[in-house]
C-alpha cells in the first residue's frame, strides 16, 4: 500500500548500494512490495513483466537470493536465464567481467549479479545500459537482503524507527550486516552489536553510518544482556563470514578457531536459553539463512520468536517490487 | 478419456508412494494422462498451470525424470525453477533438508524432489504445505516411474490385469522395481522375477505385496524360460542398482563382479537371442532408461519388441496429469 | 525486410552445415532476422513460438551461443530447457548420444546441440524428428555463428559480395572459421588468411570452397599488409583453437608455444597499432568472443573499428529467425 500516494520513477536505475537511495525511495519500494504481497501469498502471477528477461549471474552459488529472484520474475510474468556457480565461474574466467556483462546487457532486460569481488556490481552497473542489481559482492554489500529485512521488521513490528536491533555474531565480513546496518540507520532504528572476538562492524561502515545518517558506532552488548534488552536479534555471520565471505578465508585458522569456540559457548540461540533467561514474549529472532542448526536450534522454529522463515518468504514481494520498479512496469 | 465419468480431488495431496493411492485413484490419473496425450503428441501447450511454478530439486542428477517434469510443466503453461546435481548438493550440504524445503515451499506451487536418502521425500512432504512429488529417494521408491510404466503397459497391451510381467536383472536396490511391483500387484498383473545372484526384490517389498494386495512373492524364472513365457520383460537394475543406487555401492566389490559376470552371460537382450529362442511376436521389452547398449542391444530398437522409447515419452502425459491434479487445475 | 517478397518453407529442416542451404535460403534467413531486429533492440516479445520448447544440449559449456539461443526463444514467446557443461557430460556419458537425442526429440519442439565430437550434430539430426541445430561440433563446424557473422557484415558494410575479409589468427581448428569461410564464399566475398605457423584453413575446407563455390584457396597475407588492405579483420582462433578446440589439445605443446609466441608478436590488435600503421577509417574488427584482452586490446572498444560487441548482439535476431523458420511459426 502506497501510503504517500506518491509515484516515483526508478526506470533504468541500478540497485548496487542501499545508500544510493533516499529513505523516501526505500519506503516506496517497501510500499510496492506490500501491494505485491497478495500475489506472493496466493502464489499467483501478474503480467507486469511479460516479455522481459532477467539475467541471474551467480558467480558464486546461492540459494535464497537466486531462487527468490527467479520466483519473483516468474510471479511478474517474465522469463529468466543465467548461470550459477563453480562451473561457469571457470568457463568465464577467460573473459573479463565487462565483456560478460556487455553480452547479457544486449540480451536481457535486467541483471542480478553475485560475485566474489567487492565492487564487482558497481563495475557491472557502469558497463550495462539495463538495470543492474547487486546480489552480493564479496564481503562488501548485499542490499536486497537488507531491503527484505527492513520489510520484515516493518511487518513484524509495525515500524523500524526506534526498534532495538542487535546484530548477533561476527559481522566484520558480513555483507548482509553492512548493508542492513546502513538501512537501519536510515530508518532510525537503535542498533547494537553482539559479537565474538573482534568481529564487529568494520571501520568503513562505522564511518558511513556517521557521515550519512549521523549515527554513532553501535554499542557492544554482552549476549545475555542483549537478549533481555532488544526487540530483535539478527543472527548470521560467524562461521560463513569468517571462512567463505567473498569465497575465501578472512582470518587466520587460529583466530577462526578461537572465535568459533567463543561463538559456540555464548552465541547459540535456543528456546531453552530463552526460557532460562526469561526473555520478552516478543523477542524476535531473524536470520538471512541458511542457518547451522547447532547454533540456531530448531526448538525455536515453532515459537513466536521465530521470524526467519517468514523473513525468507518476504524476499518474494520485495524483489518483485524492485524488479518491477527498475523495469518501469509498475504503474 | 475419463471412463468412469468420476471426478476426483487430489488438491494439495503429495505423491510419495504409489501405495498411498487406491487403484481407482491411480486409474483416474492414467485416464487424465490419456486426455493429455494429444498435447504431448502434437507438442502444443495448455494453459492449465499458467502462473504456477514447479520446483525441481534434484540432489542427484537425472535425465528423463527431471526433463520430463520440466517439459510437462511447460506443456501445462507453467514455469520451472530448481537445481540439479553435484554442485548444489555441496552448496546445500550446510543446510538441513527441512530448511531447503521450507524455502521452496514458500516460493513455488509444487515440488519434485530426488534425493539419495530413502525417506527424504516423506520428510519433505511433512514440512511442505504445497504438494511434494517423490522423484526417487535413494534405493527406496520411484513412484512416478511406476505410474508411467503402468500407463505404458495399458497402452501397449490394452490392460494391466493378468499380464505376465517379468522383472529382468538385479532389483534388490532398484527403486523403480520396488514401486512398480506394488503398482502391478494393485492392478492384478502376474509378476515374475529373473535376477542374477541373490538380487531379488527385498523382503520389505515382498511383505508389502502380501499385506496390501494379497500377492505372494513373485516366482523366480530362469532367463530363457521367462523370455518364452511372459508378455513383458522389464529391464533395468543390475549395474546401476548395485553401484549407484542411492549414490553408493550396495554390495561388496567381489559380489558385484560376480553378479555382473552372471548378468553379462545370461541377461543380455538382443534380437539375435530372441530369434534363436523363437520368442512370441508380441514379447515386449521395457526399460526405464538410460540403458547400456552392451546389455540391451540396439538391434532390438526398430523391432516390434521395443517398448522403451515410447515408454520414456509417456512420461510427459503422465507427469502432466499428476502435476495438473495435485495443483488442482484440471477441471 | 524480405526484399524478394518470396516465402520459403523451412519447416522441420535441420541446420547442421551452412552449405546445406542455398544462397537464396541464407539470404531469406537474414531477411527474416532483419524483420526481428526491432524486437531485439526494443527487448520486447513476440508470441510466434508460444507453447514451443527449445532444448539446449550443451555437452561443452558455452556462453554466447547458449544464452543467445535461450534469449531468442524467450523473445519468440517460447520455453527453454536443457543442460550445460561438465556435470551433465559425465551424467550422460553412460548413455549413447542417440538415446539422449531420442529423449529430447519426444519431449521438445526443436534441439540445439553443442558437442565435442565432429559429426555429432549430423548424428543427432539423423535420429531426431524435430529440427536439430548445430551449435558447434568439435573443431568441425559452427554454422549459426557464421550466419550471424554474415548478417553483421551485411549490416556493417551494406553487402557481403566483394568485401575484403581477412581471417586473423590460427584457424586450422576453428569451427567458426570453417563455417564462415564457406558462407563468405557463397556470397562472393574476397577471403584472405593471416595466420601464425601453419595454422591455415584445413585442406577439407579449401577443397569444399573450390568444389561448392569455385573459390580458390584464400591467399595468405602478412599481418601489416592485411591491416592496410582489407575491409574486415576477423579475429578468433589462436589460443582456444590450439588447445580446446573440440575439448582437447590439437597440436604438440612445443608447436603450441611457438605459435603463441608468433601470435603475441604479430597478431595483437590495438588502436595504437592501427594509428601507427595508418589503417583506413572504416577498417572493421570482428570477433566471435570471448576475447583475450591481451590480444584484442580494449583501447579499440569505443572506436569505429569495433564491430565485435554489436556482432554478438546480432546473435539474437539471427537465431530468432532460424528458430522461427525451422519451427514453421514465421508467417
Amino acid at each position: 500500500m502506497n501510503i504517500s500516494g506518491l509515484k516515483m520513477n526508478f526506470a533504468g536505475k541500478d540497485f548496487v548500494r542501499i545508500t544510493h537511495y533516499s529513505k523516501k525511495e526505500i519506503e516506496y519500494i517497501l510500499d510496492v512490495a506490500e501491494e505485491f504481497e497478495d500475489t506472493y501469498r496466493k502464489k499467483t502471477q501478474m503480467k507486469l513483466a511479460e516479455g522481459k528477461i532477467l539475467a541471474t549471474l551467480f558467480f558464486q552459488p546461492s540459494t535464497r537470493t537466486q531462487f527468490s529472484f527467479q520466483t519473483s520474475m516468474h510471479r511478474l510474468g517474465g522469463s529468466v536465464l543465467g548461470f550459477a556457480g563453480t562451473e561457469y565461474t571457470s568457463v568465464m574466467k577467460g573473459e573479463n567481467l565487462e565483456d560478460t556483462i556487455r553480452m547479457f546487457d544486449s540480451y536481457t532486460n535486467i541483471i542480478v549479479i553475485r560475485h566474489p569481488e567487492a565492487g564487482s556490481a558497481e563495475k557491472a552497473a557502469e558497463v550495462a545500459k539495463v538495470p543492474v542489481i547487486n546480489g552480493g559482492d564479496g564481503s562488501n554489500r548485499h542490499p536486497t537482503q537488507a531491503l527484505l529485512d527492513l520489510y520484515s521488521i516493518r511487518k513484524f513490528k509495525g515500524k523500524i524507527k526506534d526498534i532495538k536491533f542487535a546484530f548477533w555474531g561476527g559481522i566484520k565480513y558480513s555483507r548482509v550486516a553492512h548493508s542492513l546496518a546502513l538501512g537501519l540507520a536510515m530508518f532510525g532504528a537503535k542498533i547494537y552489536q553482539v559479537y565474538p572476538g573482534n568481529q564487529s562492524l568494520p571501520d568503513n561502515i562505522i564511518q558511513e553510518l556517521k557521515e550519512k545518517y549521523n549515527v554513532s558506532a553501535p554499542p557492544r552488548l554482552q549476549p545475555d544482556e542483549a537478549l533481555k534488552q532488544v526487540d530483535i536479534v539478527y543472527m548470521g555471520g560467524a562461521i560463513q563470514d569468517l571462512t567463505i565471505g567473498g569465497g575465501k578465508a578472512m582470518v587466520s585458522e587460529e583466530e577462526r578457531k578461537k572465535t568459533l569456540e567463543e561463538y559456540n559457548k555464548y552465541f547459540v540461540l535456543s528456546l531453552e536459553r530463552f526460557k532460562k533467561l526469561g526473555v520478552k514474549d516478543d523477542l524476535l529472532v531473524m536470520h538471512p539463512l541458511p542457518r547451522h542448526v547447532e547454533t540456531l536450534k530448531p526448538d525455536l522454529d515453532n515459537t513466536k520468536h521465530c521470524g526467519y522463515f517468514e523473513e525468507a518468504g518476504y524476499g518474494i514481494p520485495v524483489r518483485m517490487a524492485l524488479l518491477a520498479l527498475l523495469l518501469n512496469v509498475k504503474n
